[in-house]
């Protein structure tokens, strides 16, 4: 979920002075419409890591607005009045009422996430908690509220780098303790947490937005501008909203994204690639006949481009397996029995058993890819399909699957080359038809799609792994790497459920 | 939520012969048109205790259609292939195309129902799975299902009556095993998690319709007419359904229902009730400055009639009390600053901390009542929220809270006859309005939402007491009577929140 967030966003200096006083006028403009109209409490949760700019970015938006409108709701230990009623008391009295903005440092999440890592809340008790938080926050937006959720999110280094650079500035240093720096050392504990709780309770009705906390320009105007689109969206809405409130929003103000950090350049020399995939498939199939593969599956998922390399990347993975062991599932339109039955369900009916292998050839992210992109579904059941499937691969994992995905990516002009090699080629020409040229014409709209797909979709039970396919040898020995890492590491893992 | 299937419905043998062919020839009908349409499959659940009619029923929906057309699924114990797949594959599996009805005998919540009184899965582990079977439903829903989920209710004499008969009759005394007699036993405990669990997936898309299981007819010919009147009204619809799938369903076809099985003759003689209400106030006395409940605190919950008599009885028990343990919360409309808040909201402000006592004189329940009968809300608010409701009051019962509600119901002539003296008593004259006048109009409206209101929010933690109030001393000391052992039984209970 953090991929998106992990790039290095910066905003230069001069295009940010530029772009504020705009979004200032704008924002207080949207600030007074909400306020005339008096329908719309507006619900900002600013959350995230020690040092992401939590505090920075509230102060922003006060600068920015108007702050006799808006009111911060700062929570830590509840006080005695609180401890003595329902966990959820604090924060209803805290709600903000229509036509106001209440912005929640702190919020319903802090609790549980924070009694989850110090172990004094299990992982079902954790659930339940999200569960309640979903019912909550669906009420609330049933009864009109417009709520955003902001996740800052900092990689280890960024937040070391930020903590520095605060306990350095004589201003700053007051805020870092020793505290923060203790919680520095339980980072991926805090990343596994939030990662479920956040993949959890990003519903349709009220998405997180994550946003790279290191650059403060980048974050502030970020925020700001998904702050303003949201109010101006909701009040140009003729009625309240119930359905999905948020179509996903783009945190690129940069041009940066997971696609256009890749470097496509990426290649292999041919020896070393011999002797590569000799040595990882000889790994692989080691793997697969490892006694504690029988208490584990493999799932593995081919995304990618038209001519990105998905088949010969495949037969390179079969290439290791017995063939009683494996299954390649293509995935190409629906059979009539399948149009019969729920989306998912013709990916459920391959789902295979202990000690196998089953190999997607496309798979189910067809649905926030090529459906979503060419209308083939309503936006709403496309919207509600990234939860589906981290639901149904989050049942997976749990079953003992192991889920690798992987997208290939080439060049545009890459693609092109191939396009006509195969034109050429009697016996490659069945692999390109009208509907490739015409995909390639929507390169920008698929770009939009896979970027939020993976920020989406890639979660701690099943990461995406994005494959720099220009160079179609460096490609298949990434991908076979991957597959034997996930083995490795899945079987070194002691708690198949943890509790 | 048992409470309309505990009244010993009956149908007549004439009257269901008669029923009977019209039904079928509808359901028929029905059938042909939902397979000749081809777009909804249709998913009938069939759980309940043992000996409550689950095979029964299905042997009558297969006698009453084409059974060509319907398929059952039964589950017991999850087969090799199964285990070694994530738990809800079996179901996938055995999903029925659109335009087809598949009848689950055993479901997806056979599992977690067993393995909790089994002691095989902890309280929060139960709520996850839970969790994960609302959105399920709430997948297939939106992939355009029609779910009805039946619970088939014995008490437990019905239950050791049904089982005695199915033992004496040779055709079906194969069917009860010792296993049977043994699950009698712990018949309330799987009340319990039953209530539980029913209650946490009573959604608007997929709520429960529970049925009296004793009486063949009275089962066979609801379970019929409410499946017949779901698919006609779901053929009917233009297109899928998203939000609400189900008002009400009417289970009174012997037109038997809660209100109507009250006494309302009941009543007490003068020297007996000032007896009682002396020694259920002192008890009262006694159990509020009970050390034990400075680690609790008391809502009690005033709903009924106009002229019920909610007043006088409010005032016997804070007779009992000391003025600053509690406060009365008089519910009427809405002020400006409730009214810029949830709907919630108002209540939430007056939950009391440990050791206090909140009384409502009305309440949240006014959604359900006035709000749906004067339709001054839209279907979908009120229907959402009975769960809304049960949510709250599970928060309030999680954070120690006893919560105690009351409806007092009177006759409609005894409301006649109170309004006439309301108005001929001078002092007495403010409390009869034209709008009583206009409510008493409404009493069958009023009637259905209050069976409604009971059977959907009368829940293990915060249960409904009706009161019979003709008599109102015979009323007052019910009430007192309840509310004390409601705090004696909340002070024996030793798990404030079991896991």
């Amino acid at each position: 979920m953090f991929e998106s967030a992990e790039l290095g966003h910066k905003i230069d200096k001069e295009i940010y002075k530029k772009a504020v006083p705009e979004l200032r006028a704008w924002l207080l403009d949207a600030q007074y419409e909400l306020k005339e109209q008096g329908k719309i409490p507006v619900i900002v949760l600013v959350s995230g890591q020690d040092g992401a700019g939590k505090g920075e970015t509230i102060n922003v938006l006060y600068e920015w607005m108007d702050p006799r409108f808006i009111s911060t709701l700062a929570f830590s230990a509840p006080t005695d009045e609180e401890r003595q009623r329902p966990v959820m008391w604090r924060y209803w009295r805290a709600l903000p009422p229509k036509g106001r903005i209440g912005v929640f440092a702190g919020s319903w999440y802090s609790g549980p996430i924070h009694d989850r890592i110090d172990g004094n809340m299990t992982k079902a008790g954790l659930d339940a908690r999200v569960d309640q938080i979903n019912r909550f926050e669906q009420m609330l937006v049933n009864e009109g509220a417009l709520i955003l959720k902001f996740w800052f999110h900092l990689t280890k280094d960024g937040q070391k780098r930020r903590l520095k650079a605060l306990e350095k500035d004589p201003r700053t240093a007051w805020r870092v303790t020793k505290w923060n720096w203790d919680r520095l050392k339980t980072y991926d504990k805090l990343q596994d947490v939030v990662g479920h709780v956040l993949r959890m309770t990003n519903t349709p009705w009220a998405p997180w937005i994550i946003i790279e906390g290191e650059d403060d320009r980048y974050r502030s105007l970020t925020t700001g501008k998904i702050l303003l689109d949201a109010i101006r969206q909701r009040l140009a809405g003729t009625s309240k909203q119930t359905t999905p409130v948020a179509p996903p929003v783009p945190v690129n103000l940069d041009g940066r994204d997971v696609l256009s950090e890749l470097d496509l350049a990426c290649t292999i020399a041919k020896k070393d690639y011999e002797n590569q995939l000799a040595k990882w498939q000889g790994r692989l199939s080691e793997l697969v006949r490892d006694p504690r593969f029988k208490q584990k599956s493999l799932i593995c998922v081919f995304e990618g481009a038209d001519a990105a390399g998905k088949g010969g990347a495949v037969r390179r993975i079969t290439a290791a397996l017995d063939a009683r062991d494996y299954q390649i599932v293509p995935i190409a339109a629906p059979t009539e029995e399948e149009r019969a039955q729920p989306y998912m369900w013709r990916f459920w009916r391959h789902i295979p058993r202990n000690g196998r292998v089953t190999i997607f050839d496309r798979s189910w992210y067809g649905r926030v890819l090529v459906e979503r992109v060419e209308g083939f579904c309503a936006e709403a059941d496309w919207l509600r399909a990234y939860s589906e499937i981290n639901d149904f691969e989050h049942e997976l994992a749990d079953a003992g699957a192991i889920v690798v995905k992987f997208w290939l990516q080439i060049g545009k002009d890459e693609q092109l080359k191939r396009f006509k090699e195969r034109e050429k080629i009697e016996f490659k020409r069945f692999k390109i038809t009208d509907e490739d040229w015409r995909n390639r014409e929507k390169w920008d709209a698929y770009h939009s799609a896979i970027c939020d797909m993976v920020d989406r979709t890639s979660t701690g039970n099943a990461p995406w792994t994005l494959v720099e396919a220009n160079d179609k040898n460096y490609a298949r020995v990434k991908i076979l790497r991957t597959v034997c890492e996930r083995l490795e590491a899945a079987f070194k893992s002691k708690d198949k459920t943890p509790d």
